[in-house]
């Protein structure tokens, strides 16, 4: 198959598992798929409500178990299937597991049309912290920055 | 004791966090607690690097134990304390998780310094999808958006 045909079957699965698990009460109606070298690595759907887990949005959770099927803290040359653009926290956990590519269906404009905050989120994280609907405030700290300065010194540290 | 000295304990508590599991080999030198109404509801640390998992940062670890210990996916009226301003996928995780007020010692360019992304990652997220370093496609579909129509005519569905 072309590269387009296999994007188009492994978004359609994401899609179908939006569905299945938002019928089946799993959660929000989002699903994902992340696949490397043509090998379907995790699967995922939104589980917030079913688990109590704010954070268990499909991408998250497809890329936490994709990290455990491959024992690795990184997804490099993976690309992340999402039947909605991922939200701010589902980009930023794609970031940090390098993932290479994500492919998305639904918007972030079509989430926020049925009662999702993606939009919303994304107006709010570039901006300055005391100017955040979410009140954030810096207090620096000299133990706090011993810690960082200890990590730069520390000799077996495990980059990520 | 004051709103203020319940602030510099916890906040004392996170940076502790941080050095001890950073210590210990956890992961990187991020910690985090979680409080309401005076109760401390959970305390985290980064586990990216001993469990695998790229979500595993401090915030979103306490968050999750903090949702597992009351039952909810929300944390109204809760305080993250973090020893370092939340990554974009920490703070969008805190909106989710409904947390109302987040204090953080060291800053996104102080982690940067020691080799972190969180700066980085801060500066992609409001990139239009197509700009960003992490190619981002919109692959529109019409079973997709049925699907987010489904939801919005769900009779039972639990919002969040």
């Amino acid at each position: 198959m072309s590269h387009r045909e296999d994007d188009d079957r492994h978004l359609a699965r994401a899609v179908a598992l939006s569905r299945e698990h938002m019928e089946n009460g799993a959660g929000g109606p989002f699903g994902a798929v992340i696949v490397r070298d043509g090998v379907v690595l995790a699967e995922g759907w939104n589980e917030v409500t079913s688990t109590n887990d704010p954070t268990a949005h499909a991408e998250v959770v497809a890329i936490r178990r994709a990290c455990r099927e491959v024992s690795e803290f990184s997804l490099k040359g993976a690309t992340l299937y999402a039947s909605c653009e991922p939200c701010p926290m589902c980009l930023a956990s794609a970031y940090w597991a390098r993932v290479s590519r994500v492919v998305y269906a639904n918007t972030r404009d079509e989430a926020a049309a049925i009662g999702f905050d993606d939009s919303f989120i994304y107006d709010e994280i570039p901006l300055p912290p005391e100017r955040r609907s979410l009140p954030c405030e810096h207090s620096p700290r000299e133990d706090a920055k011993a810690v960082f300065e200890a990590w730069l010194n520390k000799a077996d540290k495990i980059r990520y």
